[in-house]
């Protein structure tokens, strides 16, 4: 842990409090220093947090979590409330096995009053907060702290429909960077910009306040009725806001920079006891200038030079392709001769891999920022018109749409391909380990349902399944795309498993790129006397039921995947074998449990799904039925 | 079918184009007429199609489906539409087996461009024709039609918001009845309910414009200057709406019965080519008089007596209590006595019985209106802030809200309970079944998930969940609740099966009501010589797998469940008894496919989940095991 004299000197909030005003823009900087020396070295948000370091400051002086409530949205911005709520030394293993957690979680801290990692859940939780307060007659402050591109998010929108109803007291805090992750869109996103251009109007009103209050006091009387007069002058001016027309008061914008403004308008704010919406600019990178100029790029990323701001290799990463830029090249490929072809994402165009379609064919590519229902609606409403969409989520956030797949897509059988990236565990953790989804689409009718082990295959499957015409669904992992080694090259055909390797002894279905993981296990088996066969299955829904049922005859049967075991493939292929005599079946996938964040290979190591341990269960297995009567 | 001269000279939207102007309201009353004769006999929903007539007609008269794109939402509206776009003969049987479908669909006409059941899709949908046919350079018109109720869902506004980057020309219709299912609420409500009361204002723009129009044409010039100089004017005394802060332009609000002014202010608009909302104001239950008085209790119902409006016994009904109405009395019995429990609702507080908590205790009631993504956060942060939320809604509306029950309340662990009514066939059809949110339910870490057989033990698991104090759900089908006959009452114990009834041939697992089957099963398989088990596993998550184990060892074991096998109970049962040596397993449930509309009885018929057929069926199974080697 660096010394840093100020951030040293605070072992919490109350510290913070204590400490000179003029202290304060030094605490800023040394803030700043912090998050890069941390995240360069252990990787995480970057560009969100650099830019939340003085509006995090201001909350922090003026509010007191935990008895005030403050909810951060996301967690993006979430590093800087570590460091001053007591977790400097945790922040050092940031995301690390056992270290900090990339979000705020109420497992961590009393001060995260309220967890999260999927964006636009704040204002919602807010108003609980405040509705529970209000109930109580307690007096306590509740605020939402929410970025302009969570603010786009259904749910947010519904919180936002919902506070003039749940409370008269609550602050929205809008941390306004232009940017979710990459720079946003939507009418929302347009209207706060021209609020922001519209800022001389606010100067204008500042002058007339201040005009109002130097009138001699000649009664109130008179001073009224300027006031009044002024104010419709105002409203001449100055174009309400979406949030006076839902029912809450609008200050803003203010510099999110401006540390003295920032503190000097929360303490105004908090007598006022109505609901308010705080609009905040800030620069998402601030301070560090390559993430200034690249802040999409800087958002979330593994660990990285300091000095020239460039990625280092992963520690045990090998640098073969990612599934995320085999799905880009796949679908450059494919658009470049398809017409019919359109691609969708929800504010994550350069994590998903569709970089290549922005840079290649920016007209096929439609990015409506964090929305994923209205993404699936809109997917499905081309589709209608004879479109072939193509949605590119993250497993985890494609949660959100569950319905809309259901009711919009599969329902209608209407040919709308996701792809969905991250499915599996990530270091982010509980949030955003895509290892639940699959428990859902495999009951939704009409949907077919995909996993690649390679890229080559991803990229076939792409154009099997758009060929194919109705609902689809590819997953896949955050993890190596490269090819894997093979004797044959068994063509895609919807339904039907590929063997990567025959043995008499067990056969290892291993689902997406758990085909590497099932290959290097055949590799440590043969030399314990047991010869394995590795199926790669290929299909969830429908799946090949058949050589499944034929191999279970012969040997025992082990499923590996990197999904929750319950509902997951091991329960797909349980529901096929149960009940057929001298059937063997071991189920190997993550437990129905929160799995915490960390390395991929710590979480697998701590749940017995690393090479070594499989190796030694599926032995003791494989034994375990021959001995067996 | 009763004859209705005008709609009888109606083949197709074409003749309705036709009719002369002055026929109009004639064939409005005919339509109304209609709807009261149908719905009276088949159920259905009729105080919002009552409030659409003449909507659907001005509509109709103005736009050319299928070639312009008509997409109405949710389809509550969309019986108007049927009886206009050539479905009057199949309307007669309004949602009965192999009817009419009773939202709108695909397979059932070519008019119904895109299907809908779940509120909220409209905009979304819309978008997407218009951007497919922006890029296809078409000329079509596309039109959502969205209440106000409906408007306030999170993907609604997520449409909302993506209009104007997506498409220059898009005409979104608000049909505004200033009610969802319920009163309507929120803040956007709020905001068109002060549009309307501020129609005054329109009436000055519209003379401001007359006015405009007469000035004698002395040169261009001034026309524009007096015309700017009533543009500030204006400004000054019509508030800008949401709609225009989102880039749309807003035109109302008008109103919904006057056909002339509605076809007028259409045909306008459909020059403009651009993104517009027209606001249309209609009173549901327009024109029957217990509808327009009470139009909550007149949106879904049963057949009803047309003259009293009373509603009828259902055919083949039994009068008991249903589970609805149990929650209902459950949760005041609780209310009265713990401080700490709220009830949430979303737009459903009568048909999901918690009108008896608006009775007794209004203030510890809170419907969110249509948006259960807010109204999951929303007691999750009520349940981070002590207290112990209560929140019923429809198994297949949580649907939308799946990610939010996982990521907000069950990773964090906190003590909310879910009540899922009509979790199981409904006669409204697919996009109604509550048959698939088991499947993802199970997956959750953290969450109890229990599914009472009868009204006594909803109460008693609504208690032990509420002192349990995680994360639980509790689902049930619309059925009667009336206590099973039992020989002893064991206390609920959080993932311990019931037995109802001892037999050594076969045990039934019967999830939920569907145990009163299990008992009908029971005692048609006797005289076979088939003595059964009856078991009530009560609980699904966790379940009581070592009497499954145990009676597996002895018997075959049959599931019943009104859900679907894929991922349901059945398929935690196979999960449970995979590989071991014996055991004889059949899983009896809704298949993984487009289940239609109908009647229960009827559906239960063709898919062979009918007591006949059922018995039949498992009489088999064990014989057939006697007969096995």
């Amino acid at each position: 842990m660096k010394p840093r004299p100020i951030l040293d000197s605070l072992t919490g909030p109350a510290d913070l409090k204590k400490l000179p005003t003029e202290q304060l823009p030094v605490l800023a900087a040394e803030i700043r220093a912090e998050l890069l020396d941390v995240v360069s070295r252990c990787g995480g948000h970057l560009a969100s947090n650099l830019g939340a370091v003085e509006l995090t400051i201001a909350l922090l002086r003026c509010f007191d979590p935990p008895t005030d409530k403050l909810v951060l949205d996301t967690g993006h911005q979430g590093y800087v409330y570590k460091l001053l709520t007591g977790r400097r030394a945790l922040f050092q293993r940031l995301r690390e096995d056992g270290g900090c957690c990339g979000f705020l979680s109420r497992d961590e801290s009393s001060y995260d009053l309220f967890g999260a990692g999927h964006a636009g859940t704040a204002v919602s939780a807010a108003v609980g907060f405040a509705a529970a307060r209000d109930r109580r007659g307690g007096h306590e402050h509740v605020v939402a702290v929410v970025g302009d591109g969570a603010m786009g998010c259904g749910v947010s929108l519904e919180g936002l429909n919902s506070v003039v109803e749940a409370t008269r007291d609550v602050l929205l805090v809008i941390n306004d960077n232009r940017m979710s992750i990459a720079p946003n869109v939507g009418a929302l996103a347009r209207h706060l910009n021209r609020l922001i251009l519209g800022r001389r109007y606010n100067r204008f009103k500042d002058a007339v306040a201040r005009a109002v209050q130097r009138i001699p006091v000649v009664g109130p009387g008179l001073r009224r009725l300027v006031r009044r007069v002024l104010e419709a002058l105002k409203s001449l001016v100055v174009p309400a806001t979406v949030f006076e027309k839902l029912g809450l008061r609008y200050i803003g914008p203010l510099d999110g920079h401006d540390l003295p403004k920032m503190i000097e308008a929360f303490e105004r704010v908090k007598v006022l006891r109505q609901p308010i919406a705080v609009h905040v600019i800030t620069e998402k990178g601030r301070g560090y200038p390559p993430a200034e100029k690249r802040p999409e790029q800087y958002h979330g990323m593994s660990r990285f030079d300091l000095d020239s701001g460039e990625p280092l290799p992963a520690s045990g990463g090998n640098g073969g392709t990612s599934f995320s830029e085999a799905l880009g090249d796949a679908l450059v490929e494919r658009i470049g001769r398809d017409p019919r072809v359109i691609a969708i994402t929800a504010g994550m165009c350069e994590s998903t891999g569709l970089g290549a379609i922005r840079a290649r064919f920016p007209d096929r590519l439609v990015d409506v920022g964090i929305a994923e229902e209205h993404a699936v609606v809109f997917a499905a409403g081309l589709a209608a018109a004879g479109l072939r969409p193509v949605v590119a989520v993250y497993a985890t956030f494609m949660q959100r749409a569950m319905d809309c797949v259901f009711h919009d897509v599969c329902l209608q059988n209407l040919p709308v391909l996701f792809c969905l990236d991250r499915a599996g565990v990530v270091a982010d953790g509980p949030t955003h380990h895509g290892i639940l989804d699959l428990a859902f689409w495999r009951a939704l009718p009409n949907l077919v349902i995909a996993q690649p082990a390679d890229r080559d295959e991803l990229a076939a499957m792409l154009n099997a399944l758009l060929d194919h015409g109705g609902p689809a669904l590819i997953r896949y992992a955050k993890a190596d795309a490269t090819p894997l080694p093979r004797t044959a090259n068994t063509p895609i055909e919807i339904g039907r498993a590929e063997t990567l390797g025959e043995g008499p002894d067990v056969a290892l279905w291993c689902l997406g790129r758990e085909c590497a993981l099932g290959l290097e296990l055949a590799r440590r088996l043969a030399p314990r006397g047991i010869r394995a066969t590795v199926v790669n299955p290929r299909f969830v829904q429908p799946f090949d039921r058949e050589r499944l049922l034929e191999q279970a005859g012969r040997m025992p049967i082990v499923t590996i995947e990197n999904h929750g075991v319950e509902g997951g493939f091991g329960s797909l292929a349980a529901d096929a074998l149960v009940g057929r005599p001298g059937v063997r079946l071991l189920r190997k996938g993550w437990p129905r449990a929160v799995v915490p964040f960390g390395s991929e290979a710590g979480l697998r190591r701590s749940h017995g799904l690393d090479p070594e341990a499989l190796a030694i269960e599926i032995e003791a297995f494989v034994h375990a039925g021959k001995t067996a009567p």
